[in-house]
């Protein structure tokens, strides 16, 4: 089995896809999570309806809002 | 008795469908999971009003969201 | 006092129906539950808008979208 | 004082009225609850903007959508 | 420093206003209250828009959807 | 570090803003506080769109709402 | 790896941008946060819809609304 934060930590300095509720996402490099998904990316595009629309060094995403992270 | 996650441990390297609020639905193989319901879907199917719109290799499914699992 | 936990216990293994917030219902046969009130149902029916949409052999209910479960 | 569980407690086997969010609402005799305000209502009506939609021997009313209870 | 609860504890017996979510308030005397914001109101009126459209005897209001309590 | 709840004890005996979901705010002098952030103001005011609707000797506004405090 | 908390850690006394849900961010330097990601910015100017709309000497900004947080 491969539990949901053993997948976060098998995707650690990987690229992710993060998909948040009310049509934003972003993708960047996982720099570190934690037991609520919060997630640090580094290099992160951020997307409003496919589009990006910011790009941050940095970015603290809050886990509260995900839907689903993909690698 | 059958226990929900005692369900899911019986899903586990099966196919299931995920419905979550939003009209969003994942179709996937369950590699995992946790006791929020968060899930680990391999070669998952994303699916919004019954269309495919996106497949992922791996998929990290936040369980806030769901509203039923079924294999 | 008949205490909700113990409502579900003495439900187990018979029909219930269970409506979720939304304008969805499922019906099936209780197997089990957790203390979230997430529900296992076998020969399940999902009914949007009183109309059966989808019958499942067996579905794991997410808990926190319930607004009642009536035997 | 009369606390909140305690008020629940003196109305059990006694008709109770439940508003829950989404205009709907319930009224039964109150078998019994837990600190959640998950509630067992027998011979329970179910009112939706105030017209008896459904009759129930036994419901299990979920405490998170509760507004008040009023014996 | 008067704390929330302790201000709660102050207006025992007294007439207070509870204001929820969605445009009801209650308006009664505080019988109760628990660390959720739970309270117990005797003598209460509920308003929708500003007008009374029930009194009840005691009414048990959730904490949840409270925005302000005032004596 | 100025941690939160530090802020709000210094902020203890002062006026404050506090801005609310849903377009509330109030503003008064801060009485005290819990970790919820729930807050106990004195000689309150509350705004709807920027307006005074009411005035109050003292309120409790529930933490779960707010979306900042000002001193 | 950097845990969220280790990244807010190091962005203590630096400029952050904190996006909210429904359309408002927060720009100011980081004072403090908590484990809830409740945050105090200093010198803080409010954004709605990418216009300055307040400015405050010091605001507490409740981590429940948090999208992102970016230094």
């Amino acid at each position: 089995m491969l539990k949901p934060l053993g997948m976060l930590n098998q995707a650690l300095t990987k690229p992710v896809m993060v998909e948040l509720k009310g049509n934003r996402a972003y993708r960047g490099i996982l720099e570190g999570y934690d037991p609520h998904m919060n997630l640090v990316l580094k290099n992160a595009e951020e997307f409003v309806n496919n589009e990006v629309v910011r790009k941050m060094d940095v970015a603290l995403v809050r886990g509260d809002n995900v839907i689903f992270i993909s690698p």
